[in-house]
């Protein structure tokens, strides 16, 4: 039986801000990646969010990213390896303490935006990453850019390593995520979303941008909350799973 | 005959975020209130909303805030008066500049969140602002809270004052707005919203939270973005203005 | 024998700003309290000032303010009580973390600014403050205004709490600290700090600001970094009480 | 007859923060360049500096970084040429109309921390950010790295460039200044600051870090206000200029 583990990005705006997020993709995810409150983010939202995810009996993650509300955090900074360990570390610490403190339990870290991309190439920046992630807590499982340099990074060091697939961004032929600027970056047709995920989860590769297959290593789903009918997809996607012998469910920390 | 201008606050996110701002409301409206970058906005979204106003030929105001990204500017803050009259003052210059360098001229300004509420009610912060406003130009025109001190502080010192109500909130006795925290402050049914915005616009009065009618003078009426139906709202407010003789267009400058 | 603690608030800049904070300050206080990130402060200069703090054998605090860089934590928002406790919790969490990722331990948790002032009067934003505390780590130490309300509000829940003075600031006759708005708020001269200082740890007492004296216990004392003198006056402290069998140590947990 | 303008950042903190800037300099410059808002800098401070400006008729320009308060403006980020036209351009917006509204002139610009290092080297970014100003204000005087790209695109486009010069910064032998990251970037002893102003002003020539000299245009002369005894330094600049003919004062906008 394939094990498949769903994650969603959250708590990526502000608690009293225009449109609050809802909170009901909870009920069809496994796992959720909760913004740190430097690039989105503030301790209502946070807040607010892990009660949601404890409630539905989802992983909670902490998703650290760039210092950067206006740029989301998508814009690459020009930090040294030591200020990213220390962006990194202070994010965890905040999700990872609140958390604990409101009856959960932190179970994984997923980079956000320019980090994100960021440390799956360059190694330096991976260590620094995993060096935080260690320093928190040994157990946390790392979510990383599957086949990515931070994968590799995480798994010397001894981390427990969820390679991450999308469903809904188109890849290059690297296996590196098509960036966002590039037009047809990000799936818009279910259709093309379900088969990017049947391919990925079934048969662990993903078509690239110029049409050919490459092999990828699927433990968990990313989902973004932004597409309008991301519902109707995970619902789905559930679907599907029961009917192929998939079960959607956490990665269970070893 | 009479006129109606309808305003809408936007460019209240980021950039760079989730989710782009519809622009397509710009064809619904006669005037835009534009976030200054300190409750909300950056130098992007704002760019991006005067331009698409300028295509559209909507009026452009400034929409000043709190310095309160987290509270999203609706937590009142206990600034001095000075302190008020700078942030409000710093905030038009960024939006009346922007504007021209890229072709347009600044044509109004209107408060937001807890300023919006204080300047109503607290004379003294109505007269900072008024200051401000007539400083940076005093052929600006003052969006303000119907019946409210900040109308009086506009009239006194000579500015044009635009008197506002709104579609979607519920009224209290005294013609102030019931605070959001309160349940029913926003209006949802559509048809509610209809029949406040035609007792406001034809018989210039709302019925408030107790069920008595107040007089309320209605020279813009401020519809906001995020509810979900709200350009089929708009739609049907232009059917009816239409079939009502009431012509909806900007407040022209006196 | 008198036991003293020493208490100074730290990391209330930003790494890469203009001036580098003194960290020679470390060998002459017994404990630190370290901005959060909040009203200021940043991942890079908090885990210096940690790493300062370990080396010294300073004990390390967290020092939580408002959201609110401009105007330093000092204006007061308007905040619900749910928000104090998670703003409190997200800030305390942080720096417990990275604290503990450093090799240290948070030791006790002490408010900045007008969030200090605020739960020193109001009781329930006092035990919003004391409950986000308790649900970090019930071992941490409350370092609250001498006398007031959050006093109260940590003893009632059982914490451990350190009533503190200040040495630089004038007082008010109910034992409230004179508004930094106010001349004569912050004590110049040297001498009138030592003599403050005298009073406040042998006779546990004090001189306000309409000359009678009051009782106050005085278990830390603080010190403002930014005073350009404050070496000398702490030489000139650790003189006195060497002179005086004061015993100048951090607050032992109990 | 030489002349040299002496120009120094300010408003580069934060109004209520711990130490208020030292206004006092106003009286040994001719003309100040102030932060904008987004890597440092609010309302508040921005308008007491204003006003210093304009009673010790010192010129006022705008100091634009990147919107990053953490790095102090001194992290590279990644952002389009378009956002760097509109980061500008809002920020330009807010210091020229609050300077107005003051009852002063705006007069120039010059950039901050890594955009102004980065706006010297490429062209795209220097274009944008000639647009940006132009866009405001043909008659804005442009402060560049003397020899730089940004001069060059200041220069085709018309405006009025002062090549800027350091006396407290070592230079690279391309002209360039070496980056504060590396030891010996920042010139301590006031001797060599002497030495270095002496032969920038009369001579437009500067001794490099491996000891050769190379030629730089000097209208301008950059002081930091962080300097402990940068008012020592500035005393005995005056002093020398009188002794050699060389006239301290702003430059005349064409």
């Amino acid at each position: 039986m394939i094990h498949l583990d769903i994650n969603c990005d959250m708590a990526e705006g502000f608690s009293r801000g225009r449109q609050s997020e809802d909170l009901g993709i909870m009920k069809w995810i496994t796992s959720v990646n909760i913004a740190c409150g430097l690039h989105a983010g503030d301790p209502h939202i946070i807040c607010r969010t892990i009660e949601a995810a404890l409630k539905h009996d989802v992983k909670i993650g902490a998703h650290p990213g760039y210092a950067d509300i206006q740029g989301f955090g998508r814009r690459s900074m020009n930090l040294s390896v030591n200020e990213v360990y220390e962006l990194v570390l202070y994010q965890i610490a905040a999700l990872a303490g609140t958390t604990k403190a409101l009856g959960g339990e932190l179970h994984h870290v997923k980079l956000h935006g320019a980090l994100y991309n960021e440390a799956a190439e360059r190694p330096e920046l991976a260590e620094a990453v995993v060096q935080a992630i260690a320093d928190i807590d040994e157990e946390l499982i790392l979510y990383a850019l599957s086949g990515s340099k931070l994968v590799e990074a995480g798994l010397e060091h001894g981390l427990q390593v969820a390679e991450e697939v999308f469903a809904e961004r188109a890849y290059l032929p690297n296996g590196r995520l098509a960036p966002r600027e590039l037009e047809g970056s990000v799936l818009i047709s279910k259709e093309e979303r379900m088969e990017q995920t049947r391919q990925l989860v079934l048969k662990q590769r993903v078509m690239t941008v110029n049409g050919e297959h490459i092999d990828l290593a699927a433990d968990t789903l990313c989902v973004h909350h932004e597409s309008h009918d991301v519902l109707q997809f995970l619902v789905e996607v559930h679907k599907w799973a029961k009917q192929n012998d998939v079960k959607i469910e956490p990665i269970t920390a070893r």
